[in-house]
């Protein structure tokens, strides 16, 4: 008789007598069946040198639930749970011998409590593991994603604020130096930085948080961005620990901000703890090459290989299937455990934080089919939530395919909600970077937002003025002020969602070298303790710096609150002489979004706004507080964007 | 007892004697039913100024017909008509005096014959019309449009061959005169001289011709090209009659060529007949502009109003209202009367002519609703026919919106079998002209062909090197020839319809002025007596220009008979070290199509392409004849493209 059967026997047993004290289960065998409060007083004992995930909550809509064993010849071994409500489906050998896969039953009715995992060997030896299943703390519900009513702050904790200089070096890992000299080295920021400087964040007006990785990465250079992960379950002791990350977390909801977890589920680090004792022979994508010693196999990149119906085969796998750099081993989805294992992570972070959305790196490259599963999987657990992924196509056609909901004809469902806007993000650049003629110039922001009627949801669609991975804004506008404030209350009204990167607001740029990631991603002045510049304090910021900053702040601080702008309807007019027109509208809010390219004043004509039917009505420029009745024309004195709303 | 009760009645008795020669109708009324054989005899008569349609057909799906009736003070008249099967529903008087709309309803039971439209006036006075229903030659199915079988030669007419000297001026019409030095007068070309060079347009290996339009143009001057109709019910006399047309219709279709009219919903030219006496005062968009002499209002051409979801609606009715250009007044279809007219018209040519196609021009200027109505009409009649539209966009979204079967969201279906493919038409300018980078060069005809997975039939799609409005593709790809044979080999093997502008075989540029649309459309070398080049019998063409012309010769008539490229299956591998192959398979043909952008000999790699399944097989080049057994590898000795078919 296994566990299964004793549990339907007793839960057979709970139906019939459900209001008496059940002992009948206990005295059936001594083996089988404990009571949780029996399990608390279990010994604690961790002689297994790796289980992940390291432990789970009861409770979840998917009962199933997959550990991974890593011990020394574990294999040879049978494990035994007794714990009411959890059995062992299934064991599963790996192709080393040093890793077991064990499938549990949670049912749903199991307490939360400890219990003992038994490895018996043939020999009569033992090994024990306690592993403890948690109580959920939030409902499933309450983790509520970004919406189009956030405003996203990216942020490269490296390089942001160092809040813990006694975590700057860590003598454990592989890269033991910080300078800040070295744009390509450790700086020393880390999670502590990031919450010592949530008021400032919430007072500029975000309303989420998104951290690069802040998982270890044990490379032995270039550690600092994040995306080389050496293990998916710890915080890299460089950035903090678990616990700081759970106080950000805390803090920064108390704050009404939203903690965004930048996930990988496509590669990890080479220094990767299994790239030494890999489970299986086809746990990595192009794996023999690596094991062979052979030429890393990297990606073809060719995105497009994702949707095109006339890819060859050859293509799709080059792109899914190759290494994203050599770097990066390229992990294998299609393999049912590595799926679960990144599926299981993803959860037990968003349970364990208790995060308000996961930005999911490089899209397009997993399988596409596990990608869909992955989405699927935590939205099914947490309904409300959020997820955007990185597709950096500016082609509409590849970003909309990603949504969820789109109309794809060959059927395929991303259960993605959020899928990056770089069409948007380069629309704009070149929009403000051309001279204005019929098909340049303004059109490009114009026409780019009329494809909106693509998408499935194109508020939900994240867009961004830059990013960690390209030039910042200022420099991608070449110095130009006014133009770059265009792009932000652009970004800042339309029907999207809004990423800012940090130092934007004090135009922080890479003039000196465009493009360079090291320099892209520069220290925030005045995360460092004696920094010549303090841009929280405003010590030291030029003129310029001041003035943008405190456009953003007040940009950010009305979006905050503008329901039109979160969730109204958009109406835009063709641009015309240099001038192009957007409102959003919800009840009686109206915000105005007027884009001036001319260096001389013109006048603008509202009369041809005439549909709106503002007409009389007064509005407030949210930059200046001057109010202004809408008649039948404006005088539009200087190159740049004015915001108004009707709300006063 | 109105006819209509009568025909009812008689309908009644038909079932119940059919089989009885029925003369109980002939006796119910002398004033409402006569038989065929009477009606023959009636006397003919054409006493009123303009009936249109001049004449329909019994036996269409469709049994309504609206007849516009012009004459002075019409409107004062009531119309009669005694001819078993035909009812007036309703007679609709217009703004104008002089117009009437009658509305016939044409049972299915009607026979083909003639009868009088008698309009009685309120003094007692009689105007008479004889009209005429014809039977049907060809049945509806017989009417098969163009498909991915074809390859369209279009012709600009009056530049192609003049066959009849003897109407290049005609007296009675605005421009008299002919000059060939001059590029935007009149040279003379016409539909003879089409009739006249059929051979060797099918000789070349064309399926399909596409003549710019052939109706009357009575403009003071630029009338040559045919957009700016002022009849839409009659050939240009300066192109011929319509017995002319008819014949090449006929002469075409003996040789497998399919006739495709060029017609245009969207305007006529400001000739036009109907331009001093419009019947409504919304006959025409912005008409109270033009009857005003006021500023004529042109549209705003921002075309992604058709599918913009934040369009603003004055945006909208500029873009559809707004004249194409202020020499063409702009048809206003949301008038019932003016778009019955412009179906009926287009029905009136496929079943006069015998067609193989209508090309619509500026596909989305018209009224949208009424642009689905038009194609749905049309094809409802003939089911198997085909209609392309212009949509002069680059973005794949506006262009796959526009087709049949898209999943717009909107639910907008067009009913448009096949939209041109200018998207594809810029990628492969741009691969070609572009130097091979990462994301520049071939890559962009391998992403612009893998956007077909948003199409709803991407076969069905138009695509050309270039046509009538743009520059030549051999000015286009600044004179390199192998390039040019890369564009042209690509359109032709790749999943589409191609088109090909006459005068690309002999490499016709516009050097000169490019995009100039007078030079673009420069005489075809030969269709003029004493011209002392002639590209019909190669007399003093170029070399480069016989090799061209032998080239395209080649590639066209071995398509004709590749099912592979008519309807085989594509495959195609990403680009690689500037090479680009495409495969195109059906049952046991395959068509490889290798591009080579590489000046010096490369040694291809064929093991890439494994899994076509190609290896030993033999392979013919079809330009060369030579035969190739497939290995592991291929050396390309220069830069061009490889056509090559496994059918030897």
């Amino acid at each position: 008789m296994n566990c299964l059967n004793i549990n339907k026997w007793c839960f057979a047993l709970l139906v019939v007598s459900f209001f008496v004290l059940n002992t009948s289960c206990k005295q059936n065998s001594e083996a089988s069946v404990l009571e949780a409060d029996v399990v608390s007083s279990i010994e604690i004992k961790n002689e297994i040198e790796r289980v992940e995930p390291m432990h789970w909550w009861v409770g979840f809509k998917n009962t199933e639930l997959q550990l991974l064993v890593k011990h020394p010849n574990i294999s040879a071994a049978t494990p035994k749970i007794s714990y009411k409500g959890v059995s062992i489906k299934k064991v599963n050998k790996a192709d080393s011998p040093n890793y077991l896969f064990i499938d549990l039953d949670i049912s749903k009715e199991t307490k939360a409590g400890q219990f003992n995992i038994v490895f018996k060997f043939k020999d009569g030896n033992e090994l024990t593991q306690t592993y403890q299943l948690k109580t959920r703390e939030t409902p499933a519900a309450d983790f509520v994603g970004f919406d189009s009513s956030d405003a996203v702050y990216l942020i490269t904790p490296d390089r942001f604020v160092n809040g813990d200089t006694s975590n700057d070096i860590d003598e454990t890992l592989n890269e033991k130096t910080i300078n800040r000299e070295d744009n390509y080295a450790r700086h020393g920021g880390d999670i502590k930085g990031i919450t010592q400087r949530l008021d400032y964040i919430s007072d500029m007006g975000f309303t989420a948080i998104w951290p690069c990785p802040l998982l270890t990465n044990d490379m032995a250079n270039s550690s600092y961005h994040g995306y080389a992960m050496t293990d998916f379950y710890q915080i890299d002791p460089r950035f903090g620990t678990l616990d700081d990350y759970r106080e950000l977390a805390d803090k920064s909801r108390a704050r009404g901000i939203k903690l965004i977890m930048d996930q990988v589920a496509n590669h990890c680090g080479s220094a990767h703890w299994w790239m030494k004792d890999l489970p299986f022979k086809d746990w990595l994508n192009y794996q023999e090459n690596f094991e062979n010693g052979g030429k890393l196999k990297t990606s073809n990149h060719r995105r497009t290989s994702n949707q095109d119906i006339y890819a060859s085969k050859i293509d799709k796998e080059e792109m899914a299937n190759g290494w994203f750099v050599s770097a990066m081993p390229d992990l294998n989805q299609r393999n049912p455990f590595m799926a679960k294992y990144i599926i299981q992570n993803s959860i037990w972070w968003v349970e364990t934080v208790g995060l308000g959305g996961i930005r999911q790196d490089t899209y397009p490259y997993p399988d596409k089919a596990f990608m869909s599963e992955w989405a699927g999987s935590i939205m099914t657990e947490y309904p409300n939530f959020s997820i955007v992924g990185e597709e950096w196509s500016t082609n509409p056609l590849l970003i909309g395919y990603w949504q969820d909901g789109a109309n794809n004809r060959d059927g395929y469902d991303s259960n993605l909600k959020s899928p990056m806007d770089f069409a948007m993000q380069s629309s704009i650049v070149k929009a403000l970077n051309e001279e204005e003629t019929w098909d340049e110039g303004l059109v490009k922001m114009y026409e780019g937002l009329a494809n909106d009627f693509y998408y499935a949801s194109p508020k939900d669609l994240m867009v961004f003025p830059d990013n960690h991975d390209m030039s910042r804004i200022f420099t991608q506008l070449k110095g130009d002020i006014p133009n770059t404030k265009i792009a932000l209350s652009y970004i800042l009204t339309m029907p999207r969602i809004p990423q800012i990167y940090y130092g934007t607001e004090i135009l922080m740029n890479d003039f000196q070298k465009p493009g360079d990631h090291g320099l892209i991603r520069t220290d925030f002045p005045g995360g460092w303790q004696n920094d010549a510049v303090n841009a929280f304090t405003g010590k030291g910021l030029s003129n310029e710096q001041k003035d943008m900053q405190l456009y953003l702040k007040k940009l950010l601080n009305f979006r905050k609150d503008s329901e039109a702008i979160h969730n109204g309807e958009t109406l835009h007019f063709a641009p015309f002489k240099g001038t192009y027109v957007l409102f959003r509208t919800l009840n009686d809010e109206v915000v105005v979004h007027i884009i001036n390219k001319n260096n001389t004043p013109i006048t603008l004509d509202l009369t041809r706004y005439a549909e709106v039917g503002l007409k009389g009505k007064t509005l407030k420029n949210i930059i200046t507080n001057e109010t202004f009745v809408w008649g039948d024309r404006i005088i539009l004195k200087e190159k740049g964007s004015l915001v108004y709303t009707t709300k006063l």
